[in-house]
């Protein structure tokens, strides 16, 4: 039987949002994408830091992101990539579990160009925050952020369905 | 006989800032650090972009930087850390040789933590500045901005070359 979801930290990722799995690690959509295209590669294992992975997941994930990272990149047109990895809580990391951004980026896409590393922070917070509370108080906290629903997700991730790695 | 420098974008690295090599890649110490430990790991071949990297360099320029990670942290007395590469010039990459940054991170080395990505572009660009530039126009342009001595950055460098690998 298919898995129906993937634990990321405390939370649970849909199916229907993971485009990519190996016996490994597994990569999703986002919740609130800082850019079209930023997604997260992820070790199955639930481990916190990057010193926790064994030297398989590290291979293995960075390997699925060196792909991944290209195919984005063409699928939306832009002509760069931010690979981040915020390793423990003071290095801007919400969910306890390793996990590498990837986002496609693009001439001015952002004014100044490093705001979209706050704007990464800010995006986790709240889905950090989002899947921790009841859907009421969600909408209160954090008011004009558009959440996308889980069919807009799936519709993404089945075109990233079609990346090969 | 030994490398006396190494090849970074159009820049050369003094070996003595080096403190780690393969025959795939290197580790140095930074002109202008954003934080105290703030490293680049990098290929030995040039090239610009990650999809540019063979397998065998991916998989090589993260096993150096895990472990780095983990001693630059404990060196430092840090608590997390910031592992981040700019893939491509509207990602922040002035230097055009895949390079990843490392930054052991503690609570509060940054009033807001993701200024640490403005202050890492601002000295990647002076870096790149300086070497391009002679040293008394550099003087000029780049005032009240202190640039490590080659002896100071050795210094540090031999305190790296004891960690293993």
């Amino acid at each position: 039987m298919a898995v129906e979801y993937y634990d990321f930290g405390p939370h649970k990722i849909h199916h229907s949002s993971v485009f990519h799995t190996t016996d490994l690690s597994f990569a999703f959509v986002n919740l609130r994408p800082s850019v079209p295209g930023h997604v997260l590669v992820c070790p199955k294992r639930e481990v916190k830091r990057v010193t926790d992975l064994t030297d398989e997941e590290t291979i293995d994930l960075w390997y699925i992101a060196k792909r991944l990272g290209r195919q984005l990149e063409n699928y939306h047109k832009a002509s760069s990539l931010t690979f981040c990895l915020q390793d423990g809580p003071h290095a801007g990391q919400s969910v306890p579990h390793v996990h590498i951004h990837i986002l496609p980026r693009k001439a001015g896409d952002y004014e100044n160009n490093d705001d979209i590393y706050e704007d990464i922070n800010e995006k986790e917070k709240q889905f950090h925050q989002s899947l921790q509370e009841d859907k009421e108080k969600r909408d209160r906290s954090i008011e004009g952020k558009r959440e996308r629903s889980i069919e807009e997700m799936a519709i993404e991730a089945d075109e990233y369905k079609k990346f090969t790695f």
